[in-house]
């Protein structure tokens, strides 16, 4: 089956935005072993998106259109799709008390042209938006099924993969399945070059490799009548790259993200965690408590962005912030130890480094950071050199200091 | 003049990569004034390619398409352009040398397959690549110029701003400028409603609204025979923005953001700030940090995940959070008090509530938030309930934060 996405939004046709849900959409879709051809971005316009629309409904099986479902003037996408295939609007009183209750939740009202998202496209199903008030809408012609998203992310991934893949799995003849191999601190050209032999030679299951900030996931994905039999397929291949990647596989779970993989290894360890930030400025606290539960595991952290913090907080000796500087080993050291000690926490993880734009010297450029971790009262100092701008360098660094807590733990919790 | 982007390659199909020379090429072609109604992201196939070329420059005065210019067999692009456009490839001596000057000079011999690349369309203006050996082609028809660029950003965006810049110049009589104004704490709904009337009217300049976490930015872009015309189009409308929003208006500098804006307002002030953060884990203090040379205004950050720390590190009462709980107006107004006086801050920001998923109740639904402000001692609490996913609750709650600072010190820092 063939799938051509639609993504609507004036803000893309002017660059104001990089086009995330197009590339998710496609990954995702990949995976269903749906073929996608053609990837279109068209502007809020009734007359260009109908033009849009209408090719796409004909020569693919299915369209996703991401985008313009808001309550605004210019969210066109519903009523436009709607007059392509034909359909009237009617008020859908269910798609209404969701929204009603939406705002009820809040304390608010809702505006006049929230309504106009209560307008409903005959014979179509409803998507829930559990994260915001447009609904997704999935309408199907003869030979074309037509899914509706909302364009911000944060509304548009959870609903598509509770709700539209599902149904996409549905449509497929055939049964994908796939595993994601998670890989930490290894870089991806060097991950690429241990599996370049299986992605040359694999058809079914199809192995690739995606880099994310500190991390390398590998895709195994199989094709076959069954779920079993795709996942048999599956199975030797993972067995083979958890063989070539040993320790840096933090997990093969769906869904599992790192800081996951770590929370979860300090709870079968029984120990906790603190973590004391400078440059970083508490993203790494933030990345663990994105985790449910972490309160077994985390219960304070400390965000020292200047030197008297970091003395009176985490008790580092102003003569070592004379001596070697904030931004150094000897530091990120006694902030680990520091921090351990005053949070009453088994392992402390410390950042201190020099995050730009400003500040960087030819001892020290900008991107230098020193991440240091100690595991009851052991503490190991690793020094990295990231590029990028401020926000990708705290970002690499705070992923950095993730694959260090997990390392150490694995040796000496 | 109208301008469409075709970008080649299957990575993009399949969501291995994120299309940001389509973001770049927008952005630029929206600077150069050009209008821009279509962006198509298609593979290295012959057919389909074609195809979408041809639609591209019936409808579009200028065709940028990005990628498939490589020596391999797959690299159709300028093959299936000529053909589409009815020119004949030839031998290009010029090309030629150049391509054996490139490797020359890295020592290296040209491949029997870059020849391919010393192929170009009659007529064709050759664009240098000084990063690559693929050259860019500007092919000219009646009432179409196709302007064909590598994809790699290393050699296609050097190219694009030395050369095809200012053939674009030469072509474009118009220039687009737009400001943004940068409002918080209004729901888009709202915010919406309260332009309609401009929307509705306005056609040079047009004004537009999107939607971020907790903000709402509403776009005025002119177009005008000059730069100053232009602007001279966006301020009075910009003015009439900032009458009607008043104090929501955080900023309307291009690529401010909110952070950077309490940040500012903080430095003006000569006022310092700290957090104290349970469910949000360290995101409140993290943003902050985003913004360069936050040192001056913040020093340290305190997350307080379970009641000891909150007891421990902000001397919340044992008895209030006994009495009404870890989430309350009370414990929150403890919270950011504790953390002034802890962290020795003028002003002080406390988060408390249910992210969930678990944790909910009846009375303290999943998405309650209680936000709370201190300055120079005098607090303020406000409850919110916000809903998503865990990670969108802390996203909502973190922005309101901010918000909240920013009302705090206004009214009275």
């Amino acid at each position: 089956m063939t799938v051509e996405l639609v993504c609507v939004g004036t803000e893309l046709l002017l660059g104001n935005i990089v086009n995330t849900n197009g590339a998710y959409l496609a990954e995702k879709c990949a995976e269903l072993g749906l073929s996608s051809y053609f990837q279109t971005v068209v502007g809020d316009n009734e007359e260009r998106l109908g033009e849009t629309l209408s090719q796409a409904v004909k020569r693919s099986d299915i369209v996703i259109v991401c985008g313009g479902l808001g309550p605004t003037e210019d969210d066109l996408t519903k009523e436009t799709a709607a007059r392509v295939l034909g359909k009237e609007l009617k008020l859908s009183e269910q798609v209404k008390e969701t929204i009603e209750a939406y705002f009820q939740k809040r304390g608010r009202k809702a505006a006049q042209n929230n309504w106009k998202q209560a307008m409903v496209p005959e014979g179509a199903l409803v998507l829930e938006n559990k994260n915001g008030t447009a609904p997704g809408l999935i309408l199907e012609a003869q030979d074309c099924r037509v899914i509706l998203l909302p364009g911000p992310p944060g509304e548009m991934i959870p609903m598509f993969e509770e709700q539209a893949v599902p149904y996409l799995r549905r449509l497929s003849p055939e049964v994908i399945c796939s595993k994601t191999v998670k890989i930490c601190g290894i870089p991806e050209s060097q991950a690429e070059i241990m599996v370049k032999d299986l992605i040359d030679t694999q058809t079914n299951p199809t192995i690739a490799t995606y880099a994310k900030t500190g991390e390398v996931h590998i895709r195994v994905t199989a094709r076959a009548s069954g779920k079993k039999e795709a996942q048999a397929l599956i199975k030797p291949v993972v067995k083979e790259l958890k063989r070539r990647f040993g320790h840096a596989v933090y997990s093969t779970k769906a869904g599992c993200t790192l800081e996951q993989a770590v929370v979860e290894l300090l709870k079968k360890k029984g120990l906790t965690v603190t973590c004391a930030e400078s440059c970083t400025g508490g993203m790494l606290s933030a990345r663990l408590v994105n985790v449910p539960g972490v309160s077994d595991v985390y219960r304070t952290g400390f965000v020292t962005y200047s030197n008297e913090a970091k003395h009176e907080f985490l008790k580092v000796k102003k003569s070592t912030l004379k001596k070697h500087g904030a931004v150094s080993a000897e530091t990120a050291a006694q902030m680990a130890l520091g921090a351990a000690r005053s949070g009453k926490a088994d392992v402390a993880a410390a950042l201190t480094g020099i995050a730009g734009p400003e500040g960087g010297t030819s001892k020290k450029p900008v991107g230098l950071v020193y991440i240091a971790c100690s595991v009851r009262g052991k503490v190991i100092v690793k020094r990295y050199v990231f590029t990028g701008n401020r926000q990708k360098v705290r970002e690499a660094a705070v992923a950095s200091a993730l694959t260090l807590i997990r390392d150490c733990i694995r040796c000496y919790g």
